[in-house]
Protein backbone atom coordinates (compact mmCIF):
# COMPACT_ATOMS: atom_id res chain seq x y z
CA UNK A 1 0.00 0.00 0.00
CA UNK A 2 1.45 3.17 -1.37
CA UNK A 3 0.86 6.91 -0.54
CA UNK A 4 0.11 9.04 2.52
CA UNK A 5 -2.07 9.78 5.02
CA UNK A 6 -3.44 13.53 4.45
CA UNK A 7 -2.40 16.16 7.31
CA UNK A 8 -4.92 17.57 8.88
CA UNK A 9 -4.99 19.55 12.56
CA UNK A 10 -5.38 16.34 14.46
CA UNK A 11 -2.65 14.04 12.82
CA UNK A 12 -0.39 17.40 12.55
CA UNK A 13 3.18 16.36 14.55
CA UNK A 14 4.35 20.30 15.82
CA UNK A 15 6.79 18.62 18.27
CA UNK A 16 10.15 17.44 16.64
CA UNK A 17 8.32 17.11 13.09
CA UNK A 18 11.23 16.29 11.55
CA UNK A 19 10.44 12.46 13.43
CA UNK A 20 7.13 12.33 12.00
CA UNK A 21 5.63 9.72 9.06
CA UNK A 22 2.54 10.17 7.21
CA UNK A 23 2.89 7.82 4.67
CA UNK A 24 1.07 4.43 4.91
CA UNK A 25 4.08 2.22 5.11
CA UNK A 26 5.45 3.66 8.22
CA UNK A 27 2.31 3.79 10.28
CA UNK A 28 1.01 0.55 9.12
CA UNK A 29 4.91 -1.20 10.10
CA UNK A 30 4.10 0.21 13.68
CA UNK A 31 0.56 -1.05 14.25
CA UNK A 32 2.03 -4.63 12.96
CA UNK A 33 4.38 -4.74 15.48
CA UNK A 34 2.44 -3.93 18.34
CA UNK A 35 0.55 -5.74 20.57
CA UNK A 36 -1.63 -3.18 22.15
CA UNK A 37 -4.00 -0.57 20.90
CA UNK A 38 -4.70 1.71 23.17
CA UNK A 39 -7.88 3.35 22.30
CA UNK A 40 -9.40 6.48 23.51
CA UNK A 41 -13.42 7.16 23.02
CA UNK A 42 -15.73 9.75 24.72
CA UNK A 43 -18.10 8.89 27.24
CA UNK A 44 -20.41 11.68 29.07
CA UNK A 45 -17.90 14.22 27.55
CA UNK A 46 -14.89 12.40 29.06
CA UNK A 47 -12.21 10.74 27.34
CA UNK A 48 -11.35 7.30 28.29
CA UNK A 49 -8.58 5.13 27.14
CA UNK A 50 -8.92 1.34 26.86
CA UNK A 51 -6.24 -1.03 25.76
CA UNK A 52 -7.25 -3.22 23.37
CA UNK A 53 -6.16 -6.78 21.18
CA UNK A 54 -6.53 -5.74 17.50
CA UNK A 55 -5.72 -6.77 14.35
CA UNK A 56 -5.34 -4.69 11.12
CA UNK A 57 -6.14 -5.44 7.56
CA UNK A 58 -5.17 -2.89 4.83
CA UNK A 59 -6.68 0.75 6.55
CA UNK A 60 -8.85 -1.47 8.58
CA UNK A 61 -8.25 -1.95 12.58
CA UNK A 62 -9.90 -4.27 14.13
CA UNK A 63 -10.61 -4.46 18.41
CA UNK A 64 -12.39 -6.72 19.78
CA UNK A 65 -14.22 -7.45 23.28
CA UNK A 66 -17.37 -9.42 24.60
CA UNK A 67 -20.38 -8.29 22.57
CA UNK A 68 -21.60 -6.95 26.15
CA UNK A 69 -18.35 -5.02 27.10
CA UNK A 70 -18.92 -1.46 27.95
CA UNK A 71 -16.29 -0.90 25.82
CA UNK A 72 -18.19 -2.33 23.06
CA UNK A 73 -21.95 -0.51 23.82
CA UNK A 74 -19.53 2.66 23.77
CA UNK A 75 -17.79 2.35 20.41
CA UNK A 76 -20.72 0.93 18.98
CA UNK A 77 -22.15 4.59 20.54
CA UNK A 78 -19.15 6.70 18.87
CA UNK A 79 -18.61 7.71 15.58
CA UNK A 80 -15.01 7.75 15.88
CA UNK A 81 -12.19 7.23 17.68
CA UNK A 82 -8.22 7.71 18.13
CA UNK A 83 -5.77 4.93 19.08
CA UNK A 84 -2.11 4.86 19.48
CA UNK A 85 0.26 1.74 19.41
CA UNK A 86 3.64 3.28 20.97
CA UNK A 87 6.47 0.40 21.66
CA UNK A 88 9.40 1.68 23.55
CA UNK A 89 12.97 0.94 21.69
CA UNK A 90 15.34 2.37 24.65
CA UNK A 91 16.39 5.21 27.07
CA UNK A 92 18.51 8.20 25.35
CA UNK A 93 20.57 9.19 27.78
CA UNK A 94 22.04 12.75 27.17
CA UNK A 95 24.69 14.37 29.24
CA UNK A 96 21.36 17.03 30.87
CA UNK A 97 18.01 15.66 31.73
CA UNK A 98 16.43 18.59 29.35
CA UNK A 99 17.88 16.26 26.37
CA UNK A 100 17.45 12.66 27.73
CA UNK A 101 14.52 11.06 26.34
CA UNK A 102 13.33 7.89 24.51
CA UNK A 103 13.89 5.58 21.77
CA UNK A 104 10.56 4.79 20.31
CA UNK A 105 8.19 4.01 17.46
CA UNK A 106 4.47 5.32 17.95
CA UNK A 107 1.47 5.50 15.63
CA UNK A 108 -1.97 7.46 16.62
CA UNK A 109 -4.81 7.12 14.10
CA UNK A 110 -7.92 8.51 13.69
CA UNK A 111 -11.11 6.82 12.25
CA UNK A 112 -14.32 5.68 11.99
CA UNK A 113 -16.22 3.22 14.04
CA UNK A 114 -18.51 0.80 13.21
CA UNK A 115 -19.78 -2.65 14.86
CA UNK A 116 -19.76 -5.80 12.65
CA UNK A 117 -22.70 -7.63 12.72
CA UNK A 118 -22.34 -10.65 10.11
CA UNK A 119 -21.17 -13.62 11.29
CA UNK A 120 -18.97 -13.65 8.06
CA UNK A 121 -17.40 -10.16 8.46
CA UNK A 122 -17.25 -11.24 12.09
CA UNK A 123 -15.04 -14.10 11.10
CA UNK A 124 -13.19 -12.28 8.73
CA UNK A 125 -12.17 -9.93 11.92
CA UNK A 126 -11.38 -12.54 14.37
CA UNK A 127 -9.37 -14.02 12.60
CA UNK A 128 -7.23 -10.78 11.12
CA UNK A 129 -7.15 -10.51 15.04
CA UNK A 130 -5.71 -13.64 15.84
CA UNK A 131 -3.28 -13.85 12.85
CA UNK A 132 -2.31 -10.33 14.70
CA UNK A 133 -1.30 -11.60 17.90
CA UNK A 134 -1.00 -14.94 17.29
CA UNK A 135 0.64 -15.61 13.53
CA UNK A 136 -0.44 -19.07 12.45
CA UNK A 137 -2.66 -20.24 15.50
CA UNK A 138 -6.04 -19.77 13.56
CA UNK A 139 -5.25 -22.78 11.12
CA UNK A 140 -4.60 -25.25 14.34
CA UNK A 141 -7.85 -24.53 16.52
CA UNK A 142 -11.10 -25.40 15.80
CA UNK A 143 -13.80 -23.21 14.37
CA UNK A 144 -15.52 -20.91 16.71
CA UNK A 145 -18.81 -22.13 17.89
CA UNK A 146 -21.90 -20.42 16.90
CA UNK A 147 -22.50 -18.98 20.23
CA UNK A 148 -18.18 -17.79 20.98
CA UNK A 149 -19.18 -15.54 17.54
CA UNK A 150 -22.59 -14.32 18.93
CA UNK A 151 -20.43 -13.66 22.53
CA UNK A 152 -17.98 -11.05 20.33
CA UNK A 153 -18.53 -7.86 19.53
CA UNK A 154 -16.08 -6.76 16.82
CA UNK A 155 -15.52 -3.23 16.03
CA UNK A 156 -14.05 -1.85 12.88
CA UNK A 157 -11.85 1.11 12.91
CA UNK A 158 -11.45 2.39 8.96
CA UNK A 159 -8.57 4.85 8.97
CA UNK A 160 -9.20 8.56 8.04
CA UNK A 161 -5.76 10.24 9.13
CA UNK A 162 -2.72 9.12 10.87
CA UNK A 163 0.53 9.93 12.27
CA UNK A 164 4.02 7.87 12.80
CA UNK A 165 6.83 9.20 15.23
CA UNK A 166 9.66 7.44 15.91
CA UNK A 167 12.86 7.83 17.04
CA UNK A 168 16.34 5.55 17.08
CA UNK A 169 18.78 8.57 17.87
CA UNK A 170 21.74 9.05 19.93
CA UNK A 171 21.73 12.20 22.42
CA UNK A 172 21.46 15.80 21.19
CA UNK A 173 23.44 18.16 24.08
CA UNK A 174 24.09 21.52 24.30
CA UNK A 175 27.34 21.81 22.53
CA UNK A 176 29.08 23.13 25.39
CA UNK A 177 27.61 19.87 27.47
CA UNK A 178 29.78 17.30 25.51
CA UNK A 179 32.91 18.37 27.60
CA UNK A 180 31.44 17.34 30.51
CA UNK A 181 32.57 14.56 32.36
CA UNK A 182 29.14 12.31 32.10
CA UNK A 183 28.92 9.32 30.50
CA UNK A 184 26.13 9.77 27.58
CA UNK A 185 24.60 6.76 25.33
CA UNK A 186 21.81 4.61 24.63
CA UNK A 187 20.48 1.97 26.72
CA UNK A 188 18.05 -0.32 24.26
CA UNK A 189 14.93 -1.83 24.93
CA UNK A 190 13.55 -5.18 23.50
CA UNK A 191 10.31 -6.29 24.50
CA UNK A 192 10.57 -10.23 23.41
CA UNK A 193 8.56 -13.33 23.82
CA UNK A 194 10.71 -15.82 26.03
CA UNK A 195 9.51 -19.85 26.10
CA UNK A 196 6.97 -21.58 25.97
CA UNK A 197 5.52 -23.03 29.02
CA UNK A 198 2.86 -25.88 29.07
CA UNK A 199 -0.64 -25.99 30.09
CA UNK A 200 -0.62 -27.16 33.74
CA UNK A 201 -3.51 -29.89 32.15
CA UNK A 202 -1.91 -30.83 28.69
CA UNK A 203 -2.48 -34.41 28.02
CA UNK A 204 0.89 -36.17 27.81
CA UNK A 205 2.98 -36.30 24.68
CA UNK A 206 1.13 -33.25 23.07
CA UNK A 207 4.12 -30.87 22.08
CA UNK A 208 3.66 -27.25 20.18
CA UNK A 209 3.52 -26.91 16.47
CA UNK A 210 6.43 -25.36 14.53
CA UNK A 211 4.04 -22.42 14.12
CA UNK A 212 3.92 -21.50 18.00
CA UNK A 213 7.48 -22.62 18.08
CA UNK A 214 8.25 -20.45 15.87
CA UNK A 215 7.02 -17.30 18.28
CA UNK A 216 9.47 -17.96 20.70
CA UNK A 217 12.29 -15.13 21.11
CA UNK A 218 10.48 -13.16 18.44
CA UNK A 219 10.77 -9.65 19.46
CA UNK A 220 8.40 -7.06 18.48
CA UNK B 1 -0.17 3.87 50.55
CA UNK B 2 -2.78 1.83 51.81
CA UNK B 3 -6.35 2.03 50.79
CA UNK B 4 -8.71 2.10 47.70
CA UNK B 5 -9.95 3.98 45.17
CA UNK B 6 -13.84 4.32 45.27
CA UNK B 7 -15.48 2.30 42.28
CA UNK B 8 -17.46 4.56 40.38
CA UNK B 9 -19.23 4.31 37.15
CA UNK B 10 -16.58 4.86 34.91
CA UNK B 11 -13.38 2.70 36.64
CA UNK B 12 -15.64 -0.24 37.68
CA UNK B 13 -14.22 -3.14 35.87
CA UNK B 14 -17.11 -5.10 34.31
CA UNK B 15 -15.41 -7.87 32.24
CA UNK B 16 -13.32 -10.53 34.13
CA UNK B 17 -14.46 -8.29 37.35
CA UNK B 18 -12.12 -11.43 39.08
CA UNK B 19 -8.69 -9.76 37.60
CA UNK B 20 -9.64 -6.34 38.92
CA UNK B 21 -8.15 -4.22 41.86
CA UNK B 22 -8.72 -1.01 43.38
CA UNK B 23 -6.49 -0.73 46.05
CA UNK B 24 -3.42 2.01 45.89
CA UNK B 25 -1.07 -0.37 45.91
CA UNK B 26 -1.55 -2.79 42.73
CA UNK B 27 -2.59 0.39 41.08
CA UNK B 28 0.94 2.18 41.92
CA UNK B 29 2.93 -0.86 41.15
CA UNK B 30 1.87 -1.19 37.61
CA UNK B 31 2.18 2.81 37.55
CA UNK B 32 5.70 2.35 38.84
CA UNK B 33 7.09 -0.51 36.49
CA UNK B 34 5.70 1.18 32.44
CA UNK B 35 7.41 3.34 30.90
CA UNK B 36 4.90 5.03 28.92
CA UNK B 37 1.27 6.51 30.32
CA UNK B 38 -1.29 6.67 27.58
CA UNK B 39 -3.06 9.83 28.34
CA UNK B 40 -6.82 10.80 26.64
CA UNK B 41 -8.63 13.95 26.85
CA UNK B 42 -11.32 15.84 24.42
CA UNK B 43 -10.17 18.07 21.71
CA UNK B 44 -13.19 19.82 20.07
CA UNK B 45 -15.75 17.07 21.00
CA UNK B 46 -13.43 14.36 20.25
CA UNK B 47 -10.74 11.91 22.40
CA UNK B 48 -7.22 12.65 21.70
CA UNK B 49 -4.45 9.84 22.78
CA UNK B 50 -1.10 11.03 22.95
CA UNK B 51 2.07 8.72 24.61
CA UNK B 52 3.95 10.19 27.11
CA UNK B 53 6.81 9.91 29.72
CA UNK B 54 5.97 10.59 33.42
CA UNK B 55 6.45 9.76 37.03
CA UNK B 56 4.14 9.40 40.24
CA UNK B 57 4.63 10.79 43.38
CA UNK B 58 1.88 9.28 46.07
CA UNK B 59 -1.54 9.67 44.26
CA UNK B 60 -0.01 12.52 41.21
CA UNK B 61 1.14 11.60 38.17
CA UNK B 62 3.46 14.04 36.46
CA UNK B 63 3.35 14.58 32.61
CA UNK B 64 6.10 16.80 30.86
CA UNK B 65 5.87 17.76 27.01
CA UNK B 66 7.44 21.06 25.51
CA UNK B 67 5.68 24.22 27.18
CA UNK B 68 4.88 24.77 23.80
CA UNK B 69 3.34 21.95 22.80
CA UNK B 70 -0.30 21.14 21.56
CA UNK B 71 -0.61 18.18 24.03
CA UNK B 72 0.90 20.43 27.06
CA UNK B 73 -2.09 23.51 25.70
CA UNK B 74 -4.69 20.26 25.77
CA UNK B 75 -4.02 19.10 29.06
CA UNK B 76 -3.99 22.55 30.68
CA UNK B 77 -7.56 23.46 28.87
CA UNK B 78 -8.87 20.31 30.16
CA UNK B 79 -10.11 19.67 33.43
CA UNK B 80 -10.06 15.88 33.46
CA UNK B 81 -8.02 12.95 31.57
CA UNK B 82 -7.67 9.29 31.66
CA UNK B 83 -4.73 7.43 31.80
CA UNK B 84 -3.98 4.01 30.59
CA UNK B 85 -0.27 1.98 31.56
CA UNK B 86 -0.28 -1.25 30.07
CA UNK B 87 2.24 -3.96 29.91
CA UNK B 88 1.79 -7.37 28.15
CA UNK B 89 3.64 -10.45 29.93
CA UNK B 90 2.50 -12.75 27.44
CA UNK B 91 0.26 -14.60 25.48
CA UNK B 92 -2.32 -17.38 26.42
CA UNK B 93 -2.47 -19.55 23.79
CA UNK B 94 -5.63 -21.40 24.62
CA UNK B 95 -7.41 -24.48 22.56
CA UNK B 96 -9.72 -22.46 20.68
CA UNK B 97 -9.80 -18.90 19.43
CA UNK B 98 -12.17 -17.54 21.54
CA UNK B 99 -10.17 -18.61 24.89
CA UNK B 100 -7.33 -17.22 23.50
CA UNK B 101 -5.59 -14.26 25.49
CA UNK B 102 -2.58 -12.52 26.62
CA UNK B 103 -1.03 -12.09 30.54
CA UNK B 104 -1.18 -8.34 31.50
CA UNK B 105 -0.80 -5.56 33.74
CA UNK B 106 -2.90 -2.73 32.94
CA UNK B 107 -4.00 0.42 35.26
CA UNK B 108 -6.59 3.15 34.27
CA UNK B 109 -6.44 6.05 35.99
CA UNK B 110 -8.50 9.27 36.31
CA UNK B 111 -7.64 12.48 37.72
CA UNK B 112 -7.78 16.10 37.27
CA UNK B 113 -5.34 18.19 35.78
CA UNK B 114 -3.34 21.31 36.56
CA UNK B 115 -0.69 23.07 34.91
CA UNK B 116 2.34 23.54 37.03
CA UNK B 117 3.61 26.89 37.12
CA UNK B 118 6.38 27.21 39.88
CA UNK B 119 9.44 26.61 39.08
CA UNK B 120 10.38 24.82 42.59
CA UNK B 121 6.95 22.75 41.72
CA UNK B 122 8.26 22.41 38.22
CA UNK B 123 11.47 20.96 39.34
CA UNK B 124 10.18 18.29 41.75
CA UNK B 125 7.72 17.19 38.90
CA UNK B 126 10.99 16.89 36.73
CA UNK B 127 12.87 14.98 38.91
CA UNK B 128 10.13 12.43 39.56
CA UNK B 129 9.93 11.70 35.81
CA UNK B 130 13.47 11.51 35.56
CA UNK B 131 13.95 9.50 38.73
CA UNK B 132 11.23 7.03 37.12
CA UNK B 133 12.53 6.76 33.88
CA UNK B 134 16.28 6.50 35.01
CA UNK B 135 16.42 6.19 38.48
CA UNK B 136 19.49 7.62 39.56
CA UNK B 137 20.41 9.72 37.17
CA UNK B 138 18.95 12.96 37.90
CA UNK B 139 22.24 13.59 40.61
CA UNK B 140 24.82 12.47 37.87
CA UNK B 141 23.64 14.92 35.69
CA UNK B 142 24.35 19.20 35.74
CA UNK B 143 20.83 21.53 36.76
CA UNK B 144 18.71 22.38 34.79
CA UNK B 145 19.08 25.94 32.88
CA UNK B 146 16.73 28.06 33.78
CA UNK B 147 15.72 28.60 29.95
CA UNK B 148 14.87 24.66 29.85
CA UNK B 149 12.70 24.52 33.10
CA UNK B 150 10.44 27.44 31.42
CA UNK B 151 10.84 25.38 28.28
CA UNK B 152 9.29 22.59 29.78
CA UNK B 153 5.40 22.26 30.21
CA UNK B 154 4.74 19.85 33.47
CA UNK B 155 0.69 18.75 34.39
CA UNK B 156 -0.04 17.16 37.57
CA UNK B 157 -2.79 14.55 37.32
CA UNK B 158 -4.04 14.05 40.63
CA UNK B 159 -5.74 10.46 40.83
CA UNK B 160 -9.20 11.09 41.18
CA UNK B 161 -10.12 7.03 41.05
CA UNK B 162 -8.72 4.11 39.00
CA UNK B 163 -8.54 0.40 38.91
CA UNK B 164 -5.91 -2.16 37.79
CA UNK B 165 -6.62 -5.29 36.06
CA UNK B 166 -4.14 -8.05 35.60
CA UNK B 167 -4.30 -11.50 34.10
CA UNK B 168 -0.77 -13.89 34.83
CA UNK B 169 -3.00 -17.12 34.28
CA UNK B 170 -3.16 -20.08 32.32
CA UNK B 171 -5.79 -21.02 29.35
CA UNK B 172 -9.25 -21.71 30.69
CA UNK B 173 -10.58 -24.16 27.78
CA UNK B 174 -14.04 -25.60 27.33
CA UNK B 175 -13.96 -29.01 29.09
CA UNK B 176 -14.38 -30.50 25.95
CA UNK B 177 -11.72 -29.20 24.54
CA UNK B 178 -8.79 -30.80 26.92
CA UNK B 179 -8.86 -33.77 24.85
CA UNK B 180 -8.73 -31.91 21.54
CA UNK B 181 -4.82 -32.77 20.44
CA UNK B 182 -3.80 -29.05 20.57
CA UNK B 183 -0.81 -27.77 22.16
CA UNK B 184 -2.29 -25.30 25.01
CA UNK B 185 -0.22 -22.95 27.01
CA UNK B 186 1.83 -19.62 27.62
CA UNK B 187 4.09 -17.86 25.44
CA UNK B 188 5.77 -15.11 28.34
CA UNK B 189 6.71 -11.68 26.95
CA UNK B 190 9.13 -9.63 28.66
CA UNK B 191 10.04 -6.37 28.13
CA UNK B 192 13.61 -5.58 29.36
CA UNK B 193 16.66 -3.11 28.83
CA UNK B 194 20.30 -4.27 27.26
CA UNK B 195 23.45 -3.00 26.84
CA UNK B 196 24.91 0.77 26.95
CA UNK B 197 25.57 2.07 23.65
CA UNK B 198 28.15 5.07 23.94
CA UNK B 199 27.41 8.15 22.36
CA UNK B 200 29.17 8.29 18.98
CA UNK B 201 30.17 11.91 20.62
CA UNK B 202 31.52 10.48 23.91
CA UNK B 203 34.90 11.69 24.97
CA UNK B 204 37.33 9.10 25.54
CA UNK B 205 37.75 7.06 29.13
CA UNK B 206 34.41 8.40 30.23
CA UNK B 207 32.50 4.63 31.29
CA UNK B 208 29.13 4.64 32.67
CA UNK B 209 28.47 4.95 36.30
CA UNK B 210 26.97 2.12 38.81
CA UNK B 211 23.61 3.99 38.69
CA UNK B 212 23.38 3.76 34.83
CA UNK B 213 25.01 0.46 34.20
CA UNK B 214 22.79 -1.23 37.05
CA UNK B 215 19.49 -0.57 34.43
CA UNK B 216 21.67 -3.16 32.16
CA UNK B 217 19.27 -6.18 31.64
CA UNK B 218 16.64 -5.04 33.93
CA UNK B 219 13.13 -5.82 33.27
CA UNK B 220 9.23 -3.83 32.80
Amino acid sequence: MTGSYPIETKNKVRQLPEKAHYDHASVHRILDAGLVAEVGFVQDGAAIVVPMIYGRRNDTIFLHGARKARVIRLLEQNEEACVNVTLVDGLVLARSAFHSSMRYRSATIFGSLKLIESTEEKLHAMRVISDHTMPGRWDELREPLSREIKMTGVIALDITTASAKTSAKMPEDEEEDYSSPIWAGVLPMTASFSTLIDDDRLSAGIKPSDVVRSLEGRTL
